[in-house]
């Protein structure tokens, strides 16, 4: 599937009420587990996601458009988010994401970025030249991919007491060594 | 972290709405898109679940309570969705799950199950002897690793996409040979 700007908004524009509808309201056995020792809990994601927000992608995004390659990204920091949350709450956390999210797909619409636009180049501090398109799809993976690493967290709090199943749930055993 | 009801049913009651926040309104682009050749798409993953609140973890709870391991399940038909819902639409599906969900965990709770009564068993056709409360954590993380599918199913449309960002968003690279 190619690159496409208005499926790539439906995905994005929706990550702040799915980590709404899972997360909500939770406890927090749910949302403070980790899959070990440097590993994001639910919580810990949506700090990542609001960095990401503030510090990655529309950045990037203007880098390209207004300087190219010339200008290097910043590196995503991505431990940011655990001094920046230290005495946050996760509804807090959620709301905030919500509002960034929103007003960076005001901001992204705005442009109404062309084919020529989305070609254009940045310098990715260690992937090399990326297009713009490029970008902005990795931008809708990392979000999908975070909303997994949330659900797969919690699933392996239960890994002990779902006792023979585990073989039939293989979510339990993504990530053994946890990657993201 | 040991099984508790309560914070299962946490789970098991957004779900439905987990689904509805990720997937309604969607172009179809994402929601039957699929990682290969008998894999379940986004709209499959909703009908799957219908199946499991018609024919799987309620009705085998109840085959616990009231017969025990002298019944065995039915087996669990993955491929009962593809029929049954031929011709429905994802509004519809995500509809129809919110409500069966929302009547199964009404009775969940009615029953005020103790302590005792979670560790009865069943006959599991492939497992072998099950207990109660493995069953009901079971349906939590087969909830989540459900989830967990829908997400990578999307984010898999844009491996391409992406470009050199593959190494960086390990979602993509999940599940190679799909098993859920």
């Amino acid at each position: 599937m190619n690159f496409d700007l208005d499926l790539s908004i439906e995905v994005l524009e929706r990550t702040p009420v799915t980590l709404r509808a899972l997360l909500a309201g939770v406890s927090e056995t749910w949302t403070r587990a980790t899959e070990g020792p440097d590993t994001f809990s639910p919580f810990d994601v949506v700090g990542h996601l609001i960095d990401g927000e503030e510090t990655d992608w529309i950045a990037r995004a203007r880098i390209i458009l207004t300087d190219g390659p010339k200008k290097p990204f910043e590196p995503y920091d991505r431990f940011r988010h655990r001094a920046r949350n230290a005495r946050t709450t996760l509804p807090s956390l959620l709301d905030e994401f919500a509002r960034l999210r929103a007003a960076n797909l005001t901001l992204l619409r705005s442009w109404r970025l062309t084919a020529t636009q989305l070609d254009l180049r940045g310098e990715h501090p260690r992937l090399g030249q990326v297009t713009l398109r490029q970008l902005l799809s990795a931008w809708v993976v990392h979000d999908l991919g975070h909303v997994a690493q949330v659900v797969r967290v919690m699933a392996k709090q239960y890994t002990e007491a779902v006792g023979p199943w585990v073989p039939f749930l293989p979510v339990l055993t993504d990530h053994m060594v946890p990657r993201s």
